[in-house]
């Protein structure tokens, strides 16, 4: 893909493009991101940043006292820590937030179902619906239902979740979560039930946003919820025995058009080129159901370690090195948005930028979007990560979930991939809390972070 | 142990005593347990059991509409396999039945925790309780602790609970789930919360009796509620820090002082003496958040499986078989209780028994507790189970804890023990359910029983 060469904006009237006066690592820096690298292996400082926002935070939706405890927290320790220019941009978001949420079979076999309210779902008000369930395999089986076929039913999609070291079985599985309660709607279903997205077979139910929050009000949809695969084994059994299921529904969230996130914003300002930025990103959000420790308190401490060991290991870098700690990331990415459309007149400046919000898995994987002929140089900056094991990855990087925009707009990723192979077994449900993490796996993605960083920030190349 | 050599009420008059009538399995009987155990790991019917039972039922709380739901399951399945003298031999028993449960951390940092209540726990009221948090490391420091150190607060007790093959740290564990209501209320904690017993890492919760249900009611504790091992987690790391911890609590379980359960017994008419009884059991009750696959569903799958492929696959046995499927094991042993009362006359026929009660591992050590030189005699029952890769075991097997009663007046019990490794993973938490169960470690468990069974039921041999 091939980014804008040109644009206007830059303080020091530089082109930050692949041209001759670019300049990579030196082998002195090569060697200084395998040295920064072998000595963080044995740092904690990750792992407290972890336990300390868990702990005393706790679960922080986006848009609640709960995310705004975090945004204080996260002033406070990005302070203490020494950063600068530590300070948060505000942004508006509508609010959802959970009620009562309770399902049982009725019929046949009379028993209670573990779920989850997927994000965004509307009520079923305090009587809760009743209805016999319909059963779809796939999400692509429900649209293609007969128009009246679920008149007064209760759908049901059936779709098992790939696991997969990549993550990449997420995004099929996903578009039943988003998709699910308006194409029930369509087909006149009063409700709809899905098998969770994820792969635990453990008794926990999988959230998670339907249609992504805008400045529109969350389009309206059936009351919508995901069953913990147990109990969509259950429920398949029964319904494949031919036996009529009935079920009663409750679910009674509570919308509100205007409640406030924001994005958390520190700095290490770089000594020869301020204006050049290197941003390290993560999320400060999480689920309402758990303490986020793998999404994303492990991408806090990641990023916030490797920047806080990049200060105090390294001389000052040529470059600004800024951390950005996203709000409202799990309800439609609505920070990453609000971070561009804030910083629209200098993402040129961005020189390059990456998110850790995949867990805490280890890299193996260091992939780019660089512009043509500046791939080679961008996977220098993963000398360091590759000496840990990393594998060199293709040139379609995400970034992450909060730089789609960024991305869109030309500023060059980079991914540090983690082994995702667990991921979803936590991803999204009451599991995901700080034992799952192991810190020597933590402290081997700041030990990559920080080479990366370190080289990003003090060399003279580009990448679009 | 020496057990009574002499009794009365004998139909043939035979005494069932290591005698020189006595007469072990032929050679021929040998290989034949040998035969069956290898053709029983191809077959599917204990899964199917089990799939049936958790199914079709769900949860069965001892006392309830679901346990009564659970014994006509067993009738019309017992029946419809072929067994004889099926019936239901009646209890009463004080009920508990959970309400709402909630805790959550009101200071320093508001979050909510994962808690379950205790079988038997009282009430908090609708308004719950709210307390300070004084954490104890052990059942063993709440009960040293000042008379006052206590008074209007929350006690918690910390203990770990061991990871165990043979299930030898449960008893230890179990104490402070037993008994912490009892000794905080005399310490005049307002209510005590326990860390989990069980050994997930799961955000599960661990319920279970506290003190033995009688024909007594319930003694009156404070309200009591385990954590899961995260939050317990959580609620540590706070107290460590030093802070002080606030906890608002609610618990809203009723208790009635008269339901009815039942024990479910089966037959297979022996031949030649029909009056000598070899007992397989299983208890049919679960807790109640659960379906109860592996407690005690793959007991009951297992037994039941064993006994028809007996009745199926091999001549009509020389003694009678009979399954009983305890009601009421998980509130006190109320079924093994019950049937030792109802059976008093009988029990000196009772040639040998064994529960299967401990999930659906493999089975790794065959158990005896028989008379003395009657050992040797009792390991010869476990000939096909050791060729299936369990070693010879000492005499002090409990047989299953519905057999505790039978035990104590004399009945000589074996125990196919299973490899518990895992089994406190899911043992009374939401988790327990039907896809934990790996269907060939089930078929193992029913040859093993199948052998077991047709060499008790086909021998003259006796074991007092």
């Amino acid at each position: 893909m091939r980014y804008f060469k040109l644009f206007s904006g830059l303080a020091a009237g530089l082109l930050l493009t692949g041209q001759t006066l670019a300049q990579g690592p030196t082998p002195a820096q090569l060697a200084k991101s395998e040295e920064l690298a072998q000595w963080a292996l044995g740092q904690h400082l990750g792992y407290e940043i972890v336990e300390s926002l868990t702990t005393e935070v706790g679960p922080r939706l986006a848009g609640t006292e709960a995310e705004e405890r975090a945004r204080n927290w996260a002033v406070a320790k990005l302070k203490k820590l020494g950063f600068k220019n530590v300070r948060v941009e505000y942004f508006d978001l509508p609010v959802w937030e959970r009620g009562l949420e309770r399902a049982e079979i009725l019929e046949p076999y009379p028993q209670p179902l573990v779920i989850i309210g997927l994000g965004g779902s509307t009520s079923t008000g305090h009587q809760g619906v009743e209805g016999d369930v319909v059963g779809y395999p796939s999400l692509a089986a429900l649209r293609a239902a007969e128009a009246d076929e679920l008149k007064g039913k209760i759908a049901y999609i059936g779709e098992v979740m790939t696991r997969t070291q990549d993550g990449s079985g997420y995004g099929v599985a996903g578009q039943k979560r988003r998709e699910a309660a308006y194409v029930a709607k369509e087909k006149g279903a009063v409700a709809v039930l899905i098998r969770s997205v994820g792969t635990t077979s453990n008794r926990f139910a999988h959230t998670g946003q339907m249609r992504r929050v805008t400045s529109q009000p969350i389009p309206d949809g059936v009351p919508a919820a995901a069953l913990a695969a147990p109990d969509a084994d259950q429920l398949e059994r029964i319904l494949d025995s031919g036996e009529t299921v009935r079920i009663h529904f409750l679910l009674t969230p509570e919308s509100r058009p205007a409640g406030r996130s924001g994005n958390v914003i520190a700095e290490i300002p770089g000594k020869k080129k301020p204006e050049e930025i290197v941003l390290l990103g993560a999320h400060l959000d999480s689920w309402d159901m758990a303490t986020g420790a793998v999404d994303d308190g492990a991408g806090v401490g990641i990023v916030v370690a490797a920047a806080k060991h990049l200060m105090d290991e390294t001389k000052r870098p040529d470059r600004t090195v800024r951390v950005v700690l996203f709000g409202a990331e799990e309800v439609g990415l609505v920070g990453g948005k609000a971070y561009v459309e804030a910083h629209k007149d200098e993402l040129a400046q961005h020189v390059i930028a990456s998110e850790s919000d995949f867990g805490a898995g280890r890299i193996w994987r260091f992939e780019t979007r660089a512009g043509e002929g500046r791939i080679e140089a961008a996977q220098a900056l993963g000398h360091g990560v590759k000496k840990l094991g990393a594998a060199p990855g293709g040139n379609t990087a995400s970034g992450g979930p909060d730089l789609l925009f960024m991305r869109q707009a030309g500023v060059p990723v980079v991914t540090l991939k983690q082994n995702g192979w667990d991921y979803f077994d936590l991803h999204h449900t009451p599991n995901d809390t700080l034992d799952k993490i192991d810190p020597d796996d933590l402290a081997h993605n700041v030990a990559a972070w920080l080479s990366f960083v370190y080289l990003a920030a003090n060399t003279g190349e580009y990448y679009r």
